[in-house]
């Protein structure tokens, strides 16, 4: 089943987003994810200038030969450019095998091994009481598991915190990067204090989680946690920049609260020691940026073998066809944790013209054949890319911090 | 796709084998090979009297849930009557899938990673003469790998000596166990000269391997390894006994030669310690013996991230059928090593209608939708159950040692 | 002393139990049990179809050779199915060394190393009152050691909780397993409360143990532990899924509540690492499913290298050979910490007779020659087996959680 | 010192190289290279669409705030693209810097810590003879080290050979990857058997380096290593893949020849293991792949720790720009190994003027101010990008393989 066609759609559709579309000779369409947040374009021409042109003539079913020979092939490996150049074309590529078995692809995968994906939305506030009114508004929704943030006082931006307006939030707002101000002692002091809020409010009938977003040393990390036990928290999220995995081991000295770690992560490379040393209770690698499908599913493999589930990154800065393959992933593991669910900005449901379903705080991919998402890219033509940047991070002597 | 059948049937065409039959509602059938050798009846039995009855009725497609239901489902966990028997259900469920998707297994689990999949066949002798002349026949058939056994002298038997008559090996091959004599020193003693003998006959153009068959202390595997790294032995299978994984660090210490583990492994746990401490090279996991395609890939799939290629066991005593699943996980994980080919006895080919291939030292799995095996239920009635035991091995003072 | 017969009798006086019985040339007979709860037919086939056909003939006299027979000769080692077959010869051979000897086996084992065996028993209770009562209950039977289970609320089904009409505790209970449904958080929310009560009602003068059955992440094992030190539970059993091993040093960081596990383990090789590591407190392998007294001595006596006791399961699903066979083991040992004790179902009493005693806390195998239980063969005959399965266990979203 | 300009230029004086040109508001320009061989548009784009919109306004004195700015701010961090865009800003900042005190950069660093720098040259021959007759000609030319590289027989193309025609070897040359093919087996053969050659002709007056280039497992490593001890190799390079970076521990046991890793490393994270544990000798990184002077000194500074000396990567895959970089980098660290040198093919000097100096053996960045290269941007549009790819490599079986 040779390739006849590749190409690179970078539209805006209420965010930006990088489209990959592969065609075969016997009519088969596939689409992957290629979207980098704040860097798209480079992934846009790592795939339409230097791999495109590779794709075509290739056989279609060969995807674990496409991604040997993209990852090995291209020499310099790994990182957030290449790997999520490599994840659209392993997605795309599953999409077809899936459509030529007249499947969805968890059926490929294995099959259901649960009869739906459990997810989290976002909950945030300004204050207290706006995050107890939009946590409200999760559960009215049928949320199981939701995300708690709220701006820490003394702080002039925080992060994870929506518009007023009702809209989802976007940190990469503006076309220069947003300057935050961070300031860990405010940050210490508040969060418990967040987190016994909501448990006060709403009890422990629901699973709350919390984004720390990379910004604690290990001993904060470990002290949050030790102050946090209490109320039980189902994970707290990124609690330090994670490149040196090492690092865990002293938050896990002083803590029992789990950790989810990973959205950042484009290899198993980037987590096998938290993995194998149990420094991480759920691993959040994307399936845009940790490879494809093929990649993904090694990774939630190697965290099965040692106890640590899923939790894969769902954030609006993946398009639908990313969000609709980690649904696929999530419904045939064994070690399936959570799944972040963001949803999409309008006008993106323009473009892309999903299956999947949520129903009372799970959701399913629907039984579509392939990936179950259909782009459709005369509507994309109407929405050009529209460049933005992630927020930069500063302490208050001016020092640059992790975001 | 409901399961509306399940069942199995014992034969003995040329060996006794093992193979479950499972049917659905929409009339597809799948076939698993459920062979424990010399315990043959016992897997047969789990599988008819306690599993078969809960295949009834259950989605076929669910591959991944049914392998966790039997697995976990089970409590007493592990070991080779249990895991052979889940693997039986594993291939035929995935077999059923193949034929549902109107594809070979191969493509589901990612599509051709290479072109073939290199076997290597088993060279013996009672004499080193006797074994060149069988090694040159292995190379006149074409292989490009070749297993290199010699009776040891002063030893009244030895493992792996096919019998003069042309006929394959088999060496469960009485209504007892034959007992075999074990002396250590004497095979210390003349494994270097039979691969000194084996190279220079034949130069270092072919892959010579060569089976320990679990007889050795560490310290002892060590020194064999160290007394055969002038011959480059492309392995030395099973050096000691593997219940006890760092056993192997002593062996790594004192060789460079390259260390292949793993038939009578029955899950990942028997040798996640081997990968992941990278003592040995390649793993040599059946899919029969190790929990089918599910979980043996999961096995590779940690492997490969520890540089461990895969080696699978590949004898006479598993089924045509276990060895075409074997070809098809062979053609798609990254990291495939050598597989063991040693071809079933007549009248296998009556009973089982395969459509794998060999070609100039390569195997492929065809291109038959399923694993691409075709079981004659009326053939095999004509083969009934054989009892038969592997040997027993005592050392010179009559105690019990490894066979 | 020559081995005339071997058979093997399935019966379900109460509960299914599988027994082997060996008969010698001089007329004595030595029973084994043989029973693996929910696959009790594949050891039965194991037993009759491919081991008793070799033990005729053989002399009874030599148990370490018949262990290590069977053990290396089956090739295909250890698992529940093999190991609990070579149990059941093993404590046969006991039976009858002792009967020859005119002996109780403990005698064998180096002579009572002790008065008696503290056992304990089983309090459960839908409620937090009825668990108290059956608490109370036990106190006055005179239990020195009483383990408390009592249902989760919110829970459909928790784990080992008897019946109200005040039957013993019988999780296999049904033709198809039955499905029950878990949630973790419903537990760790639950568990310390429970063992709060327990120690308000009964203070500190009676151990109390708690089993949490393989169904925690490490981390909220640890976090389980964390929380209930201040109750100073006796131990906490199987915290998590032992098939890996290094799990528990996660738990062992973060708390110094005593750790028990390994019911479920086949061989000294599936508690290595929590032995030498010093990762648990108690080892729960059972006689019959770790090898037989051969084997299980010298788990106990690895154990007692590193400061673990034992503390043997003793349920209901192994017949009272079992039991009487633990009592032997029990009182001979340095390290014995616990005996299980749960009883069995009437009439259980018919087809089995019994000569240990239970006295204010303690039991002793009783001084008859042998095991010291007799098996009543034409009682067994008229309680044909009656197939029952162990439960399965599904998170809330559907997928299989250990049970 | 505010950044007035920053754009990207892309030409093929020879080979393809991206050079950032970043002019200041006092007239001072800086040049970085932004080149990754095979890949180099996706660099391109990731500077001019994403970073150097924000270089304007930019004070281009705060170099280390830059780099954590570009490091932090991108979120998706590490990885070939980012960091190879980072570098070329660091690189270029550091040459205005330089610029502005009216210094080289060496002088920034600390100043002469040496009078010059050790490079080893290239010498490769299709036969022994040629072999000898390119290490002649590298002697003949003052290099006091230099790398061996001969065809290995049997294979139809080998890594590191140079055209006949004398140009200089690069192996990206054509418009699709070239698939070559690769057998371990041959390779290890023949390896040592050069190595006798060259030290047998040439004496251990001279330093012989050789280049694996990834293609070995750990253990195969290791009998490389030991096999070539006798010849003492300066270093063998990049043994095997080095993403795990614990395999090294095996090559160390085994063998004492000196191990050089790091051209595709990317940071400090890449090798920050291979380091601390001892399990390399040279770590190779480049100054233009891993996050330029900033970071790479950074490295550097990390491995003097633990007695692991440099060893850059400098191949004519990294323009004259990165070249020069890294002499000034060289000049200055305490713990400086050695500095490969292969020099650019025509016309890269129409494009670079460059003042670094090659003195028997030894180079000098020179004392011109900053970094010492004059790009000439009106000679490198002459010389239009011309898309090429690394190789692509492939076992005898078909499967991809590390080229």
């Amino acid at each position: 089943m040779k390739i006849t066609d590749a190409r690179v759609v970078v539209s805006s559709p209420g965010r930006n987003y990088v489209t990959l579309v592969i065609e075969t000779e016997d009519g088969i369409t596939g689409v992957g994810d290629a979207t980098l947040n704040g860097r798209e374009l480079a992934v846009a021409s790592y795939l339409s200038e230097h791999l495109c042109p590779l794709l075509i003539g290739r056989d279609a079913r060969r995807i674990e030969d496409a991604w040997q020979y993209f990852y090995k092939g291209a020499y310099w490996r790994r990182g957030p450019v290449t790997m999520t150049a490599i994840a659209a074309i392993d997605v795309a590529l599953w999409d077809i095998k899936g459509k030529a078995a007249g499947m969805p692809v968890y059926e490929l995968l294995g099959g259901a091994a649960r009869e739906g994906v459990m997810v989290y939305g976002h909950a945030s506030g300004t204050t207290l009481e706006d995050l107890s009114a939009d946590f409200q508004r999760h559960l009215d929704l049928g949320y199981k598991a939701i995300r708690a943030q709220a701006a820490v006082p003394g702080l002039d931006k925080t992060y994870g915190i929506a518009p007023v307006d009702g809209k989802l939030y976007e940190p990469a707002s503006s076309n220069v990067p947003q300057e935050d101000t961070w300031e860990t002692t405010a940050y210490l002091d508040f969060a418990p204090k967040m987190m016994a809020h909501v448990r006060e409010q709403f009890g422990y009938g629901v699973h709350v989680l919390h984004d720390v977003h990379h910004r604690l040393t290990p001993i904060e990390a470990g002290r949050l946690g030790a102050s946090l036990e209490q109320y039980r928290p189902f994970w707290i999220e990124d609690p330090t920049p994670a490149e040196d995995q090492s690092a865990f081991r002293l938050i896990r000295q002083h803590t029992t609260t789990p950790v989810a770690v990973g959205e950042v992560f484009n290899s198993i490379w980037d987590c096998q020691q938290l993995i194998t040393e149990r420094l991480i209770d759920y691993i959040r690698t994307s399936v845009s940026h940790a490879g494809g499908i093929t990649h993904l599913r090694r990774i939630f493999s190697l965290a099965d073998l040692y106890g640590v589930r899923s939790g894969s990154h769902g954030a609006g800065d993946l398009s639908p066809v990313s969000f609709a393959a980690a649904l696929h992933v999530d419904m045939s593991i064994p070690n399936f944790g959570i799944q972040e669910h963001m949803g999409h900005r309008d006008p993106a449901g323009e473009v892309f013209k999903t299956s999947y379903t949520f129903t009372d705080g799970y959701m399913h991919p629907g039984d579509a054949p392939g990936i179950g998402v259909e782009f459709d890219e005369d509507a994309a033509a109407r929405f050009p890319f529209d460049a933005k940047y992630l927020p930069v991070n500063r302490r208050l002597d001016g020092s640059v911090h992790d975001w």
